[in-house]
């Protein structure tokens, strides 16, 4: 393992950096991140595609997620090839308490629900961009290594596209008031480490 | 509108052809079925995620259903470029009873409901392919008819993939006789058209 001491990235949209303690016990269960990242990429494409159904009249939400779905499913596609190199078979992983947790802060009614779920998704990309980076610059792995790098750009390019869209339908300050409490709620929810090691533990 | 006497198309798989009676309600009312066929792509992809989250164990299932859910978001794409060009405006749609019918014959114990998914996904794919063969045959319209030609490659490969799934994780036999009574189920819900032009009307 490199230095864990390397100065963490500060993203925009998250409110504490990743701890240490989270990088430690990612490092050193490799395999079970690279399948958690799986279950994440495809996660990823369902939740866009889930927006797409609920808004199909949202000509902009439907077009921007449709490029965000096809990404993550080649995400998806690549990472279970990574998989298969390394013998790890497919199945099923316990998910950590975070993203139901974000989920329930969504409120239920109109429009605060789709504000609110684009914030959440936006929230969850930018903290996969923020810890697929430390993975990059904390493992030993050279072709993991890689492929965390390569992936980041993209995970950066979806926060963002997350945060437009709700600026679309919303107005700038509303956004900006509703992203600071519900960033709160994601460093919250990540202040204890969750004992299984997971993308999002 | 050209010749709707053009021979249909049989498709292995399906009991009974499509009526006349649907070629003329797609054909006099192609701007419906242009944004009910962009439900349909992005429902495709939803079908193929679901199975891919419900079966994570299944590597084959899962590798080939990403590159159809890959696909159906692409095709989703195309069909929106072209609504789009022709100033029709995305927005939901009625569904008709079909794929709530077949749906309703899936067998809720495993292992048969895997079965039946895959079958029910299959013959969808393949009423799509001969449906979408009829529009290319009998659409005067250029582009139109182009890109209808061009999509059916996609859905006979589809429902051959669903096929080979089908017989990767059951007995031939069992494959064959439960399809026979899909069949059967999937051509009665189409024997009357539904009153709203839909792809599957």
């Amino acid at each position: 393992m490199t230095a864990i001491s390397k100065t963490l990235p500060t993203i925009k949209f998250l409110k504490e950096p990743t701890s240490r303690e989270w990088v430690e016990l990612a490092i050193a269960n490799l395999d079970t991140i690279l399948l958690d990242h799986s279950h994440c990429e495809r996660k990823a494409a369902g939740v866009a595609l889930n927006l797409m159904f609920r808004y199909p009249s949202n000509t902009k939400l439907v077009r921007e997620l449709t490029a965000i779905a096809r990404e993550e499913l080649e995400h998806f596609e690549q990472v279970n090839q990574i998989l298969e190199s390394r013998g790890i078979q497919l199945g099923p992983l316990s998910s950590p308490p975070y993203a139901a947790g974000l989920k329930a802060r969504i409120r239920r009614n109109e429009p605060e629900r789709l504000l609110d779920s684009l914030l959440v998704a936006g929230l969850i990309e930018a903290r996969s961009h923020e810890r697929l980076g430390l993975l990059a610059n904390n493992c030993s792995d050279r072709e993991l290594a890689k492929f965390y790098r390569a992936l980041m750009a993209s995970e950066a390019r979806h926060y963002g596209i997350y945060w437009v869209l709700a600026t679309t339908y919303f107005e700038r300050a509303i956004v900006t008031e509703r992203l600071e409490e519900l960033a709160v709620v994601e460093s919250e929810l990540l202040a204890v480490v969750h004992r299984e090691p997971r993308i999002h533990s």
